[in-house]
């Protein structure tokens, strides 16, 4: 079997196994740019049901070149990602909780602690409320994405994350939760406490942004 | 076995496996229309020691007519909702943890993101606190349920889920845990934030509810 | 090994599994009345290392007469409680998360939800705080605690929870710390939604108890 | 291999098997006194791929003279820690959850019950936020601790905990995370009940601490 469709199974089972998803929702794919390729997790297939050949190639209009079920629902929002941004890989979409929190509320989740500069180097963005039709959703994100930052929490809706590869976009959603988490909460303790929080000042969430992402950092 | 006595033992296992219920409480049954039996979680046996001939099946007056337990002191509610409702074919009844704080409060779940018009379509609605008492539980359903909703919170009470068969109405249970989770946080986090949320629009809901539900998702 | 000893050991085991404890705090101890032996967890022993035969036999005075190791040092608790109440079998002490948030404002888990009136009967009292010094725990507890409820919150401190045997003091733990979590999230709800929450009235209260505890709920 | 490079090797698992962290995040290191080599987590190494001999042995300047990989990044950190504290033998960094919410707010976790009491004897304080140039973090830990705390909140960032060995230290981190939830929730729920939640009386808090790192504690 084809080594991306592999991984993208086995991305697409990192999300319950990462609390990030309930139900059938929830989706990751990667692209193959040589073979304009791109698999993603068949349409409402249960996890705990779902096979490596439940995989579905398409092209990227949405033909099926792959496999025998059809692609999930949000394929489109996929495609659009790969198409106007080259650099992606792998693509992501949760409803997962207190991101959904974020996204309820239409608020972007700040920059207040070190190891969300880390990895995000901002806050995550919000988009305002898009609906499901042809690139709605595509477009909101490009919009309203910052520069470095693998995750956007789509407004009224849930979290799309994109990486160079599909698991470096399920870290980031995985990541995305972890931080909204931590936020939703002290955004609640600085309230009550009568703190003002404020996010890092940017050029200290560039600086631990670069540390993590330079020649520092891991085994590179 | 009966091959649907055997479904809701297992359906009756997802509750403690997704976190639903704690102890004794909580229950899953599925009814068989042709012969009028009811398959339904024996009452106050531990989940971890129930057999699947445990499963006991009684007739629309709880009569015992397969097994040798009597069957959960819910049954009459259920039996009610089979009668009354004559699409449903499984019946789930928790006190799961954040569904609960609703119930709590005697608060509907307002439909706020994508996910849950998905799934519900609409708020999910809450009766008004009921006791224990002949069908007082079943008519207070009836009366406030939202018609294509699989659940309802029962006032000071807990959950109620139903659906075509066992399985869909756990998965509504899960569902609206989930979404009760979400919509509790956002509810704080939008007070917190002075937004006023708001459900989204019904012509938006019924859109995505309609996807979710039409031949365009899943393997249909 | 005696029975009740590895009764103790296997409830002990059930306050990790359960959720209940971090580290080596918390403890289940059980009493053989005719024998007047109380088995209790040893001091400061992980869960994950300790033995069956860890388990520490003492007398009521807290002499060792099984076992070689130390009791834990809330022996004295439990003793109390085994000697001023006289259908105790098991006792249970935690610190766990929900029930301490109570604990730690002196606040006693209300009443608000038919769950929480099956099982307990009425809201679980709490305790002011007193220190580790001779009976004052003990005392405290025989003071505010409830007729019928198998649970208290120990102010600034944690839970001591007491029924007919090991196990089901185990069980009135969990289901403390169940309806803690609900509790405490009902409360914040409501009072961001102006809801003025009130415990289910008395008599409703006793209805739920009754079917609970009466002849009509389980197998008896 | 080195008995205490197999021990940092095992105390770095009980991170992500505590759920005290996320991604490549957190470390946990253990210095060798005798022959001044600090073993410590590599960089950037995800916890499920890394091998015993994954663990670098570093000199107090961070020269590597152990395994193959680069030590974390944080490991000036860890070495400024050996190097002022001479009674500390373990190291650990996260950005726990709950942790990191007191951490956002830069709060220190308030020692509102006895259980806190029994390890950390006070307060968890915190430090003012600090970058990480140098001995910044080192420094800031300094002068922030309290005496017989094994831990610390850095403000904006996470948390550090340092005990006599390496599984000390990681009981520390878990046990912070644990009362951070706890006093989060407490402080909610006392503002909501408008009750004035107190830290307990220094000489209570003293008594507990000293109970549980005296003799009469566990089985010495």
């Amino acid at each position: 079997m084809n080594q991306l469709r592999k991984r993208v199974y086995q991305a697409n089972l990192l999300l319950p196994e990462y609390g990030l998803v309930a139900g059938t929702q929830g989706n990751v794919s990667g692209i193959d740019r040589k073979r304009k390729i791109i698999y993603i997790k068949p349409s409402g297939v249960p996890y705990e049901k779902m096979k490596a050949t439940d995989i579905v190639g398409i092209d990227l209009n949405g033909n099926i070149v792959e496999g025998t079920l059809k692609p999930s629902v949000d394929w489109i929002h996929h495609a659009f990602i790969y198409k106007n941004i080259p650099e992606i890989g792998g693509v992501v979409h949760t409803h997962s909780v207190f991101a959904s929190v974020f996204a309820a509320c239409e608020i972007p989740i700040p920059c207040f602690t070190t190891g969300q500069a880390d990895i995000f180097g901002s806050e995550i963005p919000v988009t305002e409320y898009v609906d499901n039709k042809a690139d709605n959703i595509g477009k909101a994100i490009l919009k309203h994405r910052k520069p470095g930052c693998p995750s956007i929490i789509l407004g009224r809706h849930g979290v799309f994350a994109f990486d160079e590869n599909p698991e470096k976009a399920v870290f980031a959603a995985l990541m995305t939760e972890y931080f909204a988490k931590i936020n939703l909460f002290a955004i609640i303790l600085g309230k009550i406490s009568k703190k003002t929080l404020k996010e890092l000042p940017k050029y200290e969430i560039k600086k631990w942004y670069e540390r993590y992402h330079g020649k520092g950092y891991g085994q590179k």
